[in-house]
């Protein structure tokens, strides 16, 4: 990730702007506030805004006057009890905004999130950077197996090579074709004063969906949750969850309690489906394994005996 | 309004509070926060946190890197058009939260504004306070004649008193049954032990509409202007209206620039329809009235005229 | 319930006119519709409409062209697939329109969730009926002990019928008044011509919570089981259960196959978090439950025990 | 548009199996049910269901108990009349549900419609076809000048004919290159017998914004009417603008009433600001256009008097 002398200029003068304020304050995220965190080759999240803190939360679940003098013993029992009980209102209390780069594929996934707001740079008004995503060869793998969606086992490293010059070649090229079709310089004059150059919102069309794209994007930490437990899950996309795991981060500097309370109950959580409650009622009983998995799918059972630890071996 | 000792104690200390942000802060809205402003005869709303600033629309609108250099009259110059040209996304980059203390039927027609956050007052949890609306004499007033919902000319002296008294013998009477129901002394203990008590989520049922109860309430920047848009408009009952009037100065000082362009396009602004449309043309082209309106109901042509001042007697 | 005769032969003719159609039908579902279902005592619920069945959510999944020879077998198994692992967004491509009565504080609750339309009867338009909601003697229960919100232990026959007394000669005087305010008859003309009579937006304020309300509302089929999630559950508040448990029966004639996989991975589901899963691996590895509990509170651990069928008696 | 043998079959099959209902039904509807409507080079949109129709607006408007014996003059009447007060609700009551084909960039500003159900065909889990989007030589044209997003004059042909080589060529390379980086043949097994395959959710990343997508839509008529005057309105881009007119067609076959307020009350209204207004009650008085001009923007004033068809030359 490079920033350019004039946005970085930009960051170091909001870092200076201290203010006095009456509200709720978050010492742990004010020191990374406006700073990006790089993530893959060329994006980043950065922090923009917040509203509330883990006290907000409470606040909101008693409807009460002021912050009170609670401690935080009692505020961190409540929020577990909140988050267990799926109580999530007090939960939308709290409001984050961050600055995202990354690129357009990734962030198809992330707008299905649709409780969120989003505003994104327009490529109808504006000219995108030659930014376009290359995975890291550790990450070019082939279709997984058994999963029928997701990736499995790596590449060998000549075809991880080939696959590579590919991506390279087509995102260049692509690149250098949109650059032409548009026949702009720096400033937005005709670059070859013979051509017209083609429509910003047409151009961008020859663009490959690594391109990097960038937005704000505002959300509050009842929905943050959701996007994090189907996002930073080992089952979402490897380039979305880069970007779930930074924010995991940022939500455990911001609300720690409600951090601790999400890895206890969502994150770290299994949910047994009714046959698995039945099946783990008969092991508890006594019943070897064999017997209780008879009223489940080999796939559910599967996964069950992970979580569980089952030993699955015949005596 | 009253406020009990602690709870203005509560308030006090949180605004002895005051800590450093690099966080956008407006000085204005900083001035009232946390403190009532006291609507109707026990209600009230106080502004408990805030995200953004004018600037942080501008800033979402541009997907800027820092809060910039810009000039106030850009800043408007962009809010302006944002808000003519309903590029409503950037105003869902700032965020409000207030606490709203309001009789239940003006809750009820709250609520119908579903994108927002609410943490209201649990009466299954909690004994409401005795506290229930009362109108002030003049908004005593009879169903309105020539609008089948709403209000229109005001009650006699006589029968107002007589409304009065049976609001306020109503009300009085459900809360007392509703407490001897209850069973409970000060410190929820039985306050006649030979008696079980009602639970609190049935002895509820009693009370009357009027009957206040409180909430936090959340909600971005471009929702509140929809909600201030339909409520405080002159078609709205006035118990609410009084609330949306409170809304929008708390507005005024938060993001003037913004409330300004509201007042521009929204509140201030007239949709004509399609029909309308050719009546005014033809107006200006010089036609009579009686002729421009052939194409209208009377209840609109009658609202056209109105609202733009046009003369309609014949010459 | 009652209807009057008009509603009744509204609904009779309804029940008549067949029509032809390309869309899915569900046969068990055309045989209820706009029937109503009594529940409480005055209250119903009744399907007004619906857009499709368990094979459009399997369409939907599929993004298909047709609605294909699938064996329902496969279907099964995709709905259960999609239900276990939350891939929710095919549950919303199904849509569901009641008509429902109900007293105004369980309107109060359901308007809660927020991802649904509605449309209800307006009081200030019109005025509501003379039907308000008295529980029966077997309702009429004590704050609960162990649950801070909730009912407990039946009242004893004496105070029940005191209580009843209460809640009936309130609910009458209140609407008895009410329509004095008003001072309309049928025809909403001037029952006493010598008085103006109160606006309805006005009068309302008198009526209890138990008043009964009407709306339509609609919903997709992910949001439906949301809602029968949180209001099928026992810590629902009876008379919210009471509708939620008849909507479950709809769901069940409507659309079968996603019924069969919501009891499975929703309602008979059982969460464990992080700890519990902790202590359910050392039970399964062979440690006493003394042992084993350490690491959860005791009401979790009570509430684990109960749902797995642990033997928690010491040996 | 080209379907398959397979997807004209399921198509042909659906429009065989007419059942019986008792839903309300729209015959001009039912006509082109399931059927696709071609849109640019490879696209459609096609309905896939449907609930209500206009009645069912009026009906929910009523809380009514029957779809009743109303003539068609009352329910436009009040149809016009919630439109025009903007008593939105009612038209959430109907819903529709269409089959889309279309380019991904024409995807990506379609989802930025919050309020609507989607499921989109997943390029993780399956081959996308080797369709992608060029425009007609008639749609090349350059950056408009006045307006700073949109297109402006048509390129010459010259200019035309190489950028629809270039979009050609780099759509059709980046294709083969997905296919070679896939290594599947038609069955899904190795094309390449000697080499891995990368991943789907990897591969993809080389197709360019021009790629066809397809998925599942699903919104009520309120937020269809909402997209429609974002959507159909001259300054969205002409290919989402497409796709936008075909839906006005449907929207009209399916509630003509509501199409017609919709014509009314929305697409050919016009919004003037407070100040606009008071622009043309000085012309309406007889002020001269110099005079009335003077408190707004030239642009804005430019926008009012072609909207209102004020002659503007100077007498």
């Amino acid at each position: 990730m490079t920033l350019s002398d004039a946005q970085q200029l930009e960051i170091d003068e909001a870092r200076q702007a201290h203010t006095s304020t009456l509200r709720p304050t978050v010492a742990a995220l004010e020191e990374i506030l406006f700073q990006p965190i790089p993530l893959l080759d060329h994006g980043f999240i950065r922090v923009i805004d917040y509203m509330g803190d883990d006290n907000a939360v409470v606040q909101a679940a008693r409807v009460s006057y002021g912050r009170g003098t609670k401690k935080v013993s009692e505020d961190r029992g409540l929020i577990q009890y909140l988050m267990r009980h799926w109580h999530t209102t007090p939960f939308e209390m709290a409001e984050i905004k961050i600055h995202v780069k990354l690129p357009i594929f990734v962030a198809r996934q992330w707008i299905r999130h649709r409780t969120a707001s989003v505003n994104e740079y327009s490529a109808r008004y504006s000219v995108l950077d030659r930014e376009f995503y290359l995975p890291e060869e550790a990450q070019l793998k082939a279709q997984a197996v058994t999963n029928r969606q997701g990736r499995g086992d790596g590449l060998e490293p000549q075809e991880a090579a080939q696959v590579l010059d590919l991506l390279r070649g087509d995102a260049e090229r692509t690149y250098a074709n949109y650059v032409w079709m548009l026949n702009e310089d720096q400033d937005g004059a005709k670059a070859d004063p013979d051509r017209d150059g083609l429509a910003r919102e047409l151009a961008r069309i020859n663009l490959t969906l690594g391109t990097y794209t960038q937005w704000y994007w505002k959300t509050n930490l009842h929905n943050l949750m959701h996007f994090l437990r189907l996002r930073a899950d080992p089952h979402a996309q490897y380039e979305i969850r880069v970007y779930a795991e930074a924010l995991v981060d940022v939500f455990a500097r911001w609300v720690p309690l409600t951090h601790e309370a999400f890895l206890e109950h969502r994150l770290g959580a299994v949910t047994l489906s009714a046959s698995a409650v039945k099946a783990v009622r008969r092991l508890l009983a006594g019943e070897d394994a064999a017997a209780a998995s008879s009223s489940l799918s080999p796939r559910e059972w599967r996964e069950v005996t992970a979580a569980l630890g089952i030993d699955t071996t015949t005596k």
